[in-house]
Protein backbone atom coordinates (compact mmCIF):
# COMPACT_ATOMS: atom_id res chain seq x y z
CA UNK A 1 0.00 0.00 0.00
CA UNK A 2 1.58 3.29 -0.86
CA UNK A 3 0.85 6.59 1.08
CA UNK A 4 2.15 9.57 0.62
CA UNK A 5 3.37 10.64 4.42
CA UNK A 6 2.62 14.01 6.06
CA UNK A 7 3.74 15.50 9.39
CA UNK A 8 1.38 18.00 10.88
CA UNK A 9 -0.53 20.09 8.52
CA UNK A 10 -0.97 23.55 7.05
CA UNK A 11 -3.30 24.35 9.20
CA UNK A 12 -0.84 24.50 12.31
CA UNK A 13 1.15 27.02 10.09
CA UNK A 14 -1.47 29.06 9.23
CA UNK A 15 -2.06 28.85 13.51
CA UNK A 16 1.66 30.16 13.23
CA UNK A 17 3.21 27.47 14.92
CA UNK A 18 5.96 27.27 13.08
CA UNK A 19 8.80 25.27 15.32
CA UNK A 20 9.47 21.87 13.88
CA UNK A 21 8.25 19.05 15.23
CA UNK A 22 10.22 16.29 13.61
CA UNK A 23 13.34 16.05 12.78
CA UNK A 24 14.97 14.86 9.03
CA UNK A 25 16.25 11.66 10.55
CA UNK A 26 12.68 10.32 11.46
CA UNK A 27 11.03 12.51 8.40
CA UNK A 28 13.13 10.23 5.99
CA UNK A 29 12.54 6.88 7.38
CA UNK A 30 9.00 7.68 5.98
CA UNK A 31 9.83 8.71 2.52
CA UNK A 32 13.24 9.23 0.51
CA UNK A 33 11.59 12.48 -1.92
CA UNK A 34 9.40 15.24 -0.84
CA UNK A 35 8.96 18.47 0.20
CA UNK A 36 8.70 20.80 3.32
CA UNK A 37 9.99 23.90 5.69
CA UNK A 38 12.54 24.22 8.50
CA UNK A 39 11.73 25.62 11.95
CA UNK A 40 10.59 29.13 11.77
CA UNK A 41 9.39 28.77 7.94
CA UNK A 42 13.22 28.95 7.54
CA UNK A 43 13.11 28.29 3.39
CA UNK A 44 11.69 26.05 1.01
CA UNK A 45 12.39 22.21 1.67
CA UNK A 46 13.50 19.61 -1.38
CA UNK A 47 14.44 16.33 -0.76
CA UNK A 48 15.52 14.14 -3.78
CA UNK A 49 16.60 10.61 -3.48
CA UNK A 50 17.44 11.20 0.39
CA UNK A 51 19.52 14.45 -0.71
CA UNK A 52 18.14 17.21 1.31
CA UNK A 53 18.05 20.60 -0.16
CA UNK A 54 17.40 24.04 1.33
CA UNK A 55 16.37 27.25 -0.21
CA UNK A 56 16.94 30.17 1.73
CA UNK A 57 14.96 33.48 1.77
CA UNK A 58 18.49 34.52 0.01
CA UNK A 59 17.97 32.12 -3.15
CA UNK A 60 20.85 30.47 -1.57
CA UNK A 61 20.58 26.68 -2.33
CA UNK A 62 22.31 24.53 0.95
CA UNK A 63 22.69 20.93 0.89
CA UNK A 64 21.25 20.03 4.54
CA UNK A 65 23.30 17.13 6.24
CA UNK A 66 22.47 17.89 9.59
CA UNK A 67 19.94 15.06 10.72
CA UNK A 68 18.53 16.94 13.51
CA UNK A 69 17.34 20.03 11.33
CA UNK A 70 13.49 20.40 12.46
CA UNK A 71 10.22 20.91 10.56
CA UNK A 72 7.30 22.07 11.54
CA UNK A 73 5.58 20.71 8.12
CA UNK A 74 6.51 17.96 5.31
CA UNK A 75 5.19 16.13 2.74
CA UNK A 76 6.92 12.49 1.85
CA UNK A 77 7.05 9.13 0.15
CA UNK A 78 8.79 6.90 -0.98
CA UNK A 79 7.83 5.72 -4.88
CA UNK A 80 6.34 2.52 -5.04
CA UNK A 81 5.05 -0.01 -7.86
CA UNK A 82 2.24 1.73 -8.52
CA UNK A 83 4.99 4.60 -10.07
CA UNK A 84 4.59 5.07 -14.08
CA UNK A 85 7.12 6.93 -16.55
CA UNK A 86 5.99 9.94 -17.51
CA UNK A 87 6.59 12.43 -20.19
CA UNK A 88 5.73 15.78 -21.06
CA UNK A 89 6.55 17.55 -24.32
CA UNK A 90 5.46 20.80 -22.86
CA UNK A 91 4.11 22.06 -19.49
CA UNK A 92 2.78 24.43 -16.95
CA UNK A 93 0.62 25.24 -14.30
CA UNK A 94 -2.14 25.61 -16.78
CA UNK A 95 -1.82 21.78 -18.15
CA UNK A 96 -1.34 20.06 -15.07
CA UNK A 97 -4.89 21.90 -13.43
CA UNK A 98 -6.66 20.97 -16.21
CA UNK A 99 -5.54 18.55 -18.99
CA UNK A 100 -3.14 16.07 -16.61
CA UNK A 101 -5.46 16.20 -13.57
CA UNK A 102 -8.94 15.26 -16.03
CA UNK A 103 -6.72 13.11 -18.05
CA UNK A 104 -5.61 10.94 -14.78
CA UNK A 105 -8.42 11.74 -12.40
CA UNK A 106 -7.08 13.06 -10.03
CA UNK A 107 -9.67 14.94 -8.06
CA UNK A 108 -10.37 12.57 -5.70
CA UNK A 109 -6.99 11.18 -4.86
CA UNK A 110 -3.64 12.15 -3.72
CA UNK A 111 -0.79 11.80 -6.50
CA UNK A 112 3.25 12.69 -6.90
CA UNK A 113 4.82 13.94 -9.57
CA UNK A 114 8.42 14.06 -10.47
CA UNK A 115 9.72 15.73 -13.46
CA UNK A 116 13.20 16.38 -14.97
CA UNK A 117 14.30 18.65 -17.84
CA UNK A 118 14.74 22.26 -19.44
CA UNK A 119 12.39 25.12 -18.03
CA UNK A 120 11.98 28.29 -20.61
CA UNK A 121 10.78 30.36 -17.71
CA UNK A 122 10.55 29.20 -13.42
CA UNK A 123 9.14 31.74 -10.79
CA UNK A 124 9.48 30.77 -7.20
CA UNK A 125 8.70 32.03 -3.83
CA UNK A 126 10.96 31.38 -0.47
CA UNK A 127 9.51 31.56 2.83
CA UNK A 128 11.90 33.86 4.90
CA UNK A 129 13.24 32.36 8.42
CA UNK A 130 10.39 33.92 11.23
CA UNK A 131 11.15 34.70 14.75
CA UNK A 132 9.15 34.71 17.48
CA UNK A 133 6.52 35.32 18.39
CA UNK A 134 5.49 33.54 15.56
CA UNK A 135 3.38 35.31 12.85
CA UNK A 136 0.61 33.37 10.56
CA UNK A 137 1.98 31.62 7.14
CA UNK A 138 -0.68 33.90 5.90
CA UNK A 139 1.65 36.62 6.84
CA UNK A 140 4.71 35.99 5.66
CA UNK A 141 3.38 34.83 2.13
CA UNK A 142 2.35 38.22 1.92
CA UNK A 143 5.75 39.81 1.88
CA UNK A 144 7.91 36.60 0.43
CA UNK A 145 11.02 37.16 -1.63
CA UNK A 146 9.82 36.10 -5.63
CA UNK A 147 12.75 35.04 -8.01
CA UNK A 148 12.66 33.93 -11.45
CA UNK A 149 14.71 32.54 -14.14
CA UNK A 150 14.88 31.56 -17.85
CA UNK A 151 16.46 28.50 -19.48
CA UNK A 152 17.22 26.14 -16.61
CA UNK A 153 17.22 22.36 -16.05
CA UNK A 154 16.42 21.26 -12.58
CA UNK A 155 13.66 19.28 -11.04
CA UNK A 156 9.89 19.81 -10.13
CA UNK A 157 8.78 17.63 -6.84
CA UNK A 158 5.80 17.82 -5.28
CA UNK A 159 1.82 16.63 -4.40
CA UNK A 160 -1.89 16.75 -5.36
CA UNK A 161 -4.35 16.74 -3.17
CA UNK A 162 -7.78 16.79 -3.90
CA UNK A 163 -10.56 19.74 -2.89
CA UNK A 164 -11.80 17.69 0.04
CA UNK A 165 -8.18 17.76 2.34
CA UNK A 166 -7.61 21.60 1.70
CA UNK A 167 -8.26 22.40 4.97
CA UNK A 168 -5.01 19.96 6.12
CA UNK A 169 -3.32 20.62 3.15
CA UNK A 170 -2.40 22.55 -0.37
CA UNK A 171 -5.66 21.41 -2.13
CA UNK A 172 -4.02 21.27 -6.21
CA UNK A 173 -0.85 20.67 -6.69
CA UNK A 174 2.01 21.58 -4.70
CA UNK A 175 5.39 21.34 -6.44
CA UNK A 176 8.73 22.64 -5.28
CA UNK A 177 11.52 23.15 -7.68
CA UNK A 178 15.99 22.93 -7.85
CA UNK A 179 17.82 23.59 -10.71
CA UNK A 180 20.46 20.91 -11.93
CA UNK A 181 23.19 23.07 -11.45
CA UNK A 182 21.85 24.12 -7.12
CA UNK A 183 22.02 27.61 -7.93
CA UNK A 184 17.73 27.98 -8.05
CA UNK A 185 15.09 26.30 -6.75
CA UNK A 186 12.21 27.15 -4.12
CA UNK A 187 8.38 26.85 -4.09
CA UNK A 188 6.77 26.74 -7.43
CA UNK A 189 4.50 29.71 -8.53
CA UNK A 190 4.78 29.33 -12.52
CA UNK A 191 7.09 27.74 -14.52
CA UNK A 192 7.05 26.71 -18.75
CA UNK A 193 9.08 23.39 -19.30
CA UNK A 194 9.78 21.15 -22.51
CA UNK A 195 11.21 17.79 -22.62
CA UNK A 196 10.45 17.00 -19.04
CA UNK A 197 10.54 13.31 -17.98
CA UNK A 198 9.92 12.10 -14.46
CA UNK A 199 7.50 9.65 -13.04
CA UNK A 200 3.92 9.82 -11.52
CA UNK A 201 1.97 7.97 -8.81
CA UNK A 202 -1.42 7.77 -7.32
CA UNK A 203 -1.42 6.98 -3.56
CA UNK A 204 -3.79 4.85 -2.07
CA UNK A 205 -3.85 6.88 0.85
CA UNK A 206 -2.63 9.69 2.75
CA UNK A 207 -0.79 8.68 6.63
CA UNK A 208 -1.48 12.36 8.13
CA UNK A 209 0.80 12.30 11.11
CA UNK A 210 0.31 14.92 14.07
CA UNK A 211 2.95 16.41 17.02
CA UNK A 212 0.87 15.34 19.56
CA UNK A 213 3.67 15.43 22.49
CA UNK A 214 3.94 18.95 21.38
CA UNK A 215 1.89 21.42 23.84
CA UNK A 216 1.69 23.89 21.07
CA UNK A 217 -0.30 21.75 18.21
CA UNK A 218 -2.12 19.98 21.15
CA UNK A 219 -3.75 23.62 22.61
CA UNK A 220 -3.82 26.04 18.92
CA UNK A 221 -7.18 26.39 18.11
CA UNK A 222 -7.89 27.68 14.57
CA UNK A 223 -10.50 29.71 12.33
CA UNK A 224 -12.71 26.86 9.73
CA UNK A 225 -14.34 29.30 8.51
CA UNK A 226 -11.51 30.94 6.94
CA UNK A 227 -8.91 28.41 6.87
CA UNK A 228 -9.22 26.93 3.38
CA UNK A 229 -9.07 30.46 1.53
CA UNK A 230 -5.90 30.98 4.08
CA UNK A 231 -4.23 27.75 2.81
CA UNK A 232 -5.15 28.92 -0.92
CA UNK A 233 -3.30 32.25 -0.47
CA UNK A 234 -0.28 30.73 1.13
CA UNK A 235 0.24 27.82 -0.80
CA UNK A 236 -1.00 28.57 -4.51
CA UNK A 237 0.58 29.13 -7.51
CA UNK A 238 0.33 32.04 -9.93
CA UNK A 239 -0.68 30.97 -13.46
CA UNK B 1 3.86 4.68 15.55
CA UNK B 2 0.04 4.12 16.19
CA UNK B 3 -2.59 5.43 13.43
CA UNK B 4 -6.04 4.84 12.88
CA UNK B 5 -6.70 3.71 9.74
CA UNK B 6 -10.27 4.40 7.57
CA UNK B 7 -11.15 2.84 4.75
CA UNK B 8 -12.68 5.80 2.56
CA UNK B 9 -14.66 8.59 4.17
CA UNK B 10 -18.29 9.86 5.45
CA UNK B 11 -18.00 11.75 2.52
CA UNK B 12 -18.16 9.12 0.26
CA UNK B 13 -21.20 8.11 1.95
CA UNK B 14 -23.03 11.63 1.99
CA UNK B 15 -21.97 11.00 -2.08
CA UNK B 16 -24.50 8.18 -2.19
CA UNK B 17 -21.68 5.91 -3.03
CA UNK B 18 -22.58 2.70 -0.82
CA UNK B 19 -20.55 -0.14 -2.48
CA UNK B 20 -18.58 -1.70 -0.16
CA UNK B 21 -14.84 -1.16 -1.44
CA UNK B 22 -12.76 -3.01 1.00
CA UNK B 23 -12.69 -7.11 1.96
CA UNK B 24 -13.28 -8.08 6.02
CA UNK B 25 -10.14 -9.94 5.22
CA UNK B 26 -8.43 -6.62 3.98
CA UNK B 27 -9.43 -4.38 6.60
CA UNK B 28 -8.56 -6.63 9.36
CA UNK B 29 -4.73 -6.70 8.19
CA UNK B 30 -5.55 -3.28 9.47
CA UNK B 31 -6.95 -3.53 12.63
CA UNK B 32 -8.75 -5.89 15.16
CA UNK B 33 -10.86 -3.22 16.96
CA UNK B 34 -13.67 -1.15 14.82
CA UNK B 35 -16.42 -0.13 13.25
CA UNK B 36 -18.38 0.79 10.06
CA UNK B 37 -20.94 -0.77 7.74
CA UNK B 38 -21.41 -3.35 4.96
CA UNK B 39 -22.88 -2.37 0.77
CA UNK B 40 -25.58 -0.54 0.78
CA UNK B 41 -25.20 0.55 4.33
CA UNK B 42 -26.52 -3.00 5.64
CA UNK B 43 -26.13 -1.89 9.26
CA UNK B 44 -23.51 -1.17 11.88
CA UNK B 45 -20.66 -2.98 12.19
CA UNK B 46 -18.82 -3.48 15.39
CA UNK B 47 -15.29 -5.00 15.50
CA UNK B 48 -13.86 -6.51 18.64
CA UNK B 49 -10.62 -8.07 18.93
CA UNK B 50 -11.11 -9.26 15.16
CA UNK B 51 -15.13 -10.75 16.08
CA UNK B 52 -16.84 -9.04 13.51
CA UNK B 53 -20.14 -8.40 14.61
CA UNK B 54 -23.73 -6.50 12.47
CA UNK B 55 -26.36 -5.26 13.93
CA UNK B 56 -28.96 -4.83 11.40
CA UNK B 57 -31.81 -3.27 10.33
CA UNK B 58 -34.36 -4.96 12.61
CA UNK B 59 -31.98 -4.97 15.87
CA UNK B 60 -30.51 -8.55 15.26
CA UNK B 61 -26.90 -8.72 16.18
CA UNK B 62 -25.43 -11.34 13.40
CA UNK B 63 -21.83 -12.33 14.13
CA UNK B 64 -20.33 -12.15 10.26
CA UNK B 65 -17.77 -14.75 9.35
CA UNK B 66 -17.29 -14.40 5.73
CA UNK B 67 -13.94 -12.04 5.08
CA UNK B 68 -15.39 -11.62 1.58
CA UNK B 69 -17.89 -9.11 3.27
CA UNK B 70 -17.68 -5.89 2.04
CA UNK B 71 -17.58 -2.54 3.08
CA UNK B 72 -17.94 0.81 2.22
CA UNK B 73 -16.43 2.85 4.88
CA UNK B 74 -14.52 1.49 8.03
CA UNK B 75 -12.84 2.54 10.81
CA UNK B 76 -10.11 0.55 12.67
CA UNK B 77 -6.74 0.13 14.37
CA UNK B 78 -4.67 -2.17 16.83
CA UNK B 79 -4.08 -1.10 20.19
CA UNK B 80 -0.63 -0.02 20.50
CA UNK B 81 2.01 0.95 23.69
CA UNK B 82 0.62 4.15 23.90
CA UNK B 83 -3.24 2.64 25.00
CA UNK B 84 -4.25 3.50 28.62
CA UNK B 85 -6.71 1.47 31.16
CA UNK B 86 -9.21 4.05 31.75
CA UNK B 87 -12.10 3.58 34.74
CA UNK B 88 -14.80 5.62 34.88
CA UNK B 89 -17.52 6.11 37.31
CA UNK B 90 -20.50 7.58 35.57
CA UNK B 91 -20.25 8.29 31.83
CA UNK B 92 -22.69 9.93 28.97
CA UNK B 93 -22.03 11.97 26.04
CA UNK B 94 -22.15 15.16 27.98
CA UNK B 95 -19.06 13.79 29.90
CA UNK B 96 -17.03 12.65 26.89
CA UNK B 97 -17.74 15.84 24.63
CA UNK B 98 -16.84 18.04 28.13
CA UNK B 99 -14.89 17.22 30.58
CA UNK B 100 -12.98 14.03 29.49
CA UNK B 101 -12.32 15.73 26.07
CA UNK B 102 -11.02 18.58 27.96
CA UNK B 103 -9.06 16.70 30.14
CA UNK B 104 -7.63 14.24 27.70
CA UNK B 105 -7.33 17.62 25.29
CA UNK B 106 -8.39 16.19 22.49
CA UNK B 107 -9.48 19.19 20.33
CA UNK B 108 -6.48 18.50 17.53
CA UNK B 109 -6.21 14.70 17.82
CA UNK B 110 -7.42 11.21 17.06
CA UNK B 111 -8.28 8.94 19.97
CA UNK B 112 -10.23 6.05 20.28
CA UNK B 113 -12.13 4.60 23.75
CA UNK B 114 -13.20 1.08 24.73
CA UNK B 115 -15.66 1.10 27.62
CA UNK B 116 -17.08 -2.28 29.30
CA UNK B 117 -19.20 -2.45 32.01
CA UNK B 118 -23.03 -1.50 33.61
CA UNK B 119 -25.44 0.57 31.18
CA UNK B 120 -28.70 2.44 32.67
CA UNK B 121 -29.97 3.38 29.63
CA UNK B 122 -28.75 2.61 25.94
CA UNK B 123 -30.30 4.71 22.32
CA UNK B 124 -28.87 3.58 19.15
CA UNK B 125 -29.92 3.96 15.42
CA UNK B 126 -29.58 1.14 12.67
CA UNK B 127 -28.95 2.64 9.49
CA UNK B 128 -31.46 0.10 7.16
CA UNK B 129 -29.68 -1.68 4.12
CA UNK B 130 -30.69 0.41 0.70
CA UNK B 131 -30.96 -0.61 -2.60
CA UNK B 132 -29.51 0.90 -5.83
CA UNK B 133 -29.83 3.34 -7.17
CA UNK B 134 -28.43 4.54 -3.37
CA UNK B 135 -29.64 7.74 -1.89
CA UNK B 136 -27.56 9.88 0.43
CA UNK B 137 -26.41 8.83 4.23
CA UNK B 138 -27.96 11.95 4.87
CA UNK B 139 -31.24 10.70 3.38
CA UNK B 140 -30.96 7.21 5.32
CA UNK B 141 -30.17 8.30 8.79
CA UNK B 142 -33.42 10.90 8.36
CA UNK B 143 -35.52 7.47 8.40
CA UNK B 144 -33.45 4.89 10.83
CA UNK B 145 -34.75 2.56 12.98
CA UNK B 146 -33.85 3.87 16.30
CA UNK B 147 -33.88 1.15 19.47
CA UNK B 148 -33.21 1.74 22.95
CA UNK B 149 -32.95 -0.65 26.01
CA UNK B 150 -32.25 -0.09 29.86
CA UNK B 151 -30.25 -2.07 32.84
CA UNK B 152 -27.84 -3.75 30.20
CA UNK B 153 -24.28 -5.14 30.21
CA UNK B 154 -21.86 -4.17 26.91
CA UNK B 155 -19.08 -2.62 25.52
CA UNK B 156 -18.28 0.64 23.59
CA UNK B 157 -15.90 1.46 20.78
CA UNK B 158 -15.17 4.07 18.82
CA UNK B 159 -13.16 7.08 17.66
CA UNK B 160 -12.67 10.89 18.49
CA UNK B 161 -11.78 13.34 15.38
CA UNK B 162 -10.90 16.60 14.94
CA UNK B 163 -13.34 19.45 14.03
CA UNK B 164 -10.58 20.20 11.40
CA UNK B 165 -11.59 16.66 9.80
CA UNK B 166 -14.93 17.16 10.00
CA UNK B 167 -15.59 17.13 5.99
CA UNK B 168 -13.84 13.70 5.63
CA UNK B 169 -14.97 11.82 8.95
CA UNK B 170 -17.46 12.24 12.18
CA UNK B 171 -15.83 14.98 13.95
CA UNK B 172 -16.42 14.35 17.44
CA UNK B 173 -16.56 11.26 18.42
CA UNK B 174 -18.49 8.23 16.54
CA UNK B 175 -19.21 5.20 19.04
CA UNK B 176 -21.03 1.93 18.14
CA UNK B 177 -22.62 -0.09 20.86
CA UNK B 178 -23.12 -4.12 21.45
CA UNK B 179 -24.25 -6.17 24.64
CA UNK B 180 -22.80 -8.76 26.35
CA UNK B 181 -25.34 -11.22 25.20
CA UNK B 182 -24.88 -10.16 21.56
CA UNK B 183 -28.93 -9.41 21.70
CA UNK B 184 -28.55 -5.25 21.46
CA UNK B 185 -26.19 -3.00 19.85
CA UNK B 186 -26.00 0.22 17.02
CA UNK B 187 -24.48 3.48 16.59
CA UNK B 188 -24.90 5.12 20.01
CA UNK B 189 -27.08 7.77 20.05
CA UNK B 190 -27.21 8.04 23.91
CA UNK B 191 -26.32 6.53 26.86
CA UNK B 192 -25.61 6.63 30.33
CA UNK B 193 -23.36 4.30 32.02
CA UNK B 194 -21.91 3.26 35.34
CA UNK B 195 -18.36 1.34 36.52
CA UNK B 196 -17.10 1.78 33.05
CA UNK B 197 -13.64 -0.10 32.12
CA UNK B 198 -11.67 -0.07 28.98
CA UNK B 199 -9.01 1.63 27.44
CA UNK B 200 -8.25 4.75 25.68
CA UNK B 201 -5.23 5.65 23.30
CA UNK B 202 -4.68 8.96 21.48
CA UNK B 203 -3.07 8.15 17.66
CA UNK B 204 -0.03 9.33 16.70
CA UNK B 205 -1.70 9.50 13.14
CA UNK B 206 -4.31 8.49 10.64
CA UNK B 207 -3.79 6.56 7.74
CA UNK B 208 -6.55 7.78 5.14
CA UNK B 209 -7.23 5.13 2.84
CA UNK B 210 -8.96 5.69 -0.81
CA UNK B 211 -10.39 3.25 -3.05
CA UNK B 212 -8.71 4.06 -5.88
CA UNK B 213 -9.51 1.86 -8.34
CA UNK B 214 -12.86 2.23 -7.86
CA UNK B 215 -15.00 4.21 -10.77
CA UNK B 216 -17.52 5.11 -8.69
CA UNK B 217 -15.12 6.66 -5.70
CA UNK B 218 -12.92 8.30 -8.47
CA UNK B 219 -15.48 10.30 -10.34
CA UNK B 220 -17.69 10.95 -7.41
CA UNK B 221 -18.21 15.02 -6.88
CA UNK B 222 -19.54 16.58 -4.04
CA UNK B 223 -20.65 19.14 -2.33
CA UNK B 224 -18.23 20.99 0.21
CA UNK B 225 -20.33 24.05 0.94
CA UNK B 226 -23.06 21.25 3.08
CA UNK B 227 -20.55 18.62 3.65
CA UNK B 228 -19.96 19.21 7.25
CA UNK B 229 -23.55 20.27 8.45
CA UNK B 230 -24.70 16.60 6.54
CA UNK B 231 -21.86 14.41 8.24
CA UNK B 232 -22.80 15.84 11.59
CA UNK B 233 -26.34 15.17 11.24
CA UNK B 234 -26.03 12.17 9.89
CA UNK B 235 -23.55 10.79 12.45
CA UNK B 236 -24.15 12.99 15.52
CA UNK B 237 -25.49 11.61 18.99
CA UNK B 238 -28.59 13.16 20.53
CA UNK B 239 -27.54 13.98 24.04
Amino acid sequence: MSNLFEHSTIEVLIAAKLDGTITLAELLKHGNYGLGTFTGLDGEVIILDNDVYQVDQTGTVNHITDMDTTLPFASVHKPSENEQPLSLAKADFTLLNQTFAADKNLKNVFATIKLHGHFNAVKVRVAPKQEKPYPSLLAVTKNQPIFDTENVSGTIIGYYAPELFGNITAAGWHLHFLSDDHQFGGHLLSFVGSQLDGTFEIFDGIEQHFPINDDEFRNHENDLETLKAAIEESEGFQD
